[in-house]
């Protein structure tokens, strides 16, 4: 049960996000431009780097609902599950297991962060640009992930719910709609 | 060095809000509601939230930033070397205490808040509201910390830096200047 009173019907982020709309606005508008804005890595590269760090944080909810995203926008579910357990073994580019084992580096915290995994990623050919992405990607999950279980909201049991998410997610990005999260629910609990 | 090209006259996050403006503006947004905006939290006790949470993670830069703005905002600076060291000797609310616990362990990760430090806020009279911005603010500052310390950006060694951006930070919040830093620059390195 969440330690302050959120909108019963919204579990996880959803709830936190109408709870506190003033907020919600530019953190929604970060999260759909740095994952969902133009750039040299794709979402679904984006949402694996997100992916991986709610995962090293424990988030059960921001983890099944961005590895829905991302199963979703690779047309697979094999990256994500190989990736959780050994980033090396996982089905992406050389580049990208730079970048996702700088991504787990910056979820332990920022001095955890080698100079050896910067010059692995540079020499795997990521730029300046993939790196710092990558990073901000990684203190916004670390932020998520912190809000999401720090204030002990609910993330549902049923694994449909998550692919409801996650098709909103893919279909519309970060931004509010303008009927809230209706069609979410509509998706999450066919009738 | 930081690990990526940044303006080389602004430091710490300063460099990084320039470097990637389009990130910047929600973040600055973010930023300015949850620490400057109407709330029955003080801005020097949001202060004390994010200088507490910045320590733990042993980020120099904003340590040092945020102390500055607690220090000018308090008029004094006892609270924040007291509160770095034991919260519960700092001479601040018992509601404040119960909020920089919980904020500590925000900092160590979501699923580290206890119901005990939540109970304990609620007893010292902290509204949900209160709750919650705590959590946000506390996670707010482990993206800000990562960011800054994962790209490697230069913490200037000498005091007058910090005393200078905390003037900025107390006088203009956490907006982008018109001109920039410029007005930080000439605070900061007086001729």
């Amino acid at each position: 049960m969440p330690h302050i009173a959120l909108p019963e019907h919204l579990p996880g982020i959803t709830g936190l996000l109408e709870y506190s709309r003033v907020t919600a606005e530019p953190i929604r508008q970060l999260t759909q431009f740095i994952l969902r804005g133009e750039n040299s890595l794709s979402p679904a590269e984006r949402e694996l780097i997100a992916t991986i760090v709610s995962h090293q944080n424990e988030c059960r909810f921001c983890t099944a609902a961005h590895t829905a995203a991302a199963d979703l926008l690779l047309g697979e579910n094999e990256t994500c599950e190989v990736m959780k357990q050994d980033i090396d073994a996982a089905p992406v580019s050389d580049k990208m297991k730079a970048l996702l084992k700088l991504a787990k580096q910056v979820q332990q915290g920022g001095k955890a962060v080698t100079a050896e995994s910067i010059a692995n990623a540079k020499a795997q050919g990521a730029t300046h640009t993939e790196i710092h992405d990558t990073v901000l990607i990684a203190g916004l999950f670390c932020l998520y992930n912190r809000y999401v279980d720090g204030m002990a909201t609910v993330a549902p049991a049923d694994p449909q719910f998550y692919t409801g998410l996650g098709q909103r997610l893919v279909q519309y990005g970060y931004n509010r709609l303008p009927n809230g999260y209706d069609h979410l629910k509509k998706q999450a609990q066919p009738s």
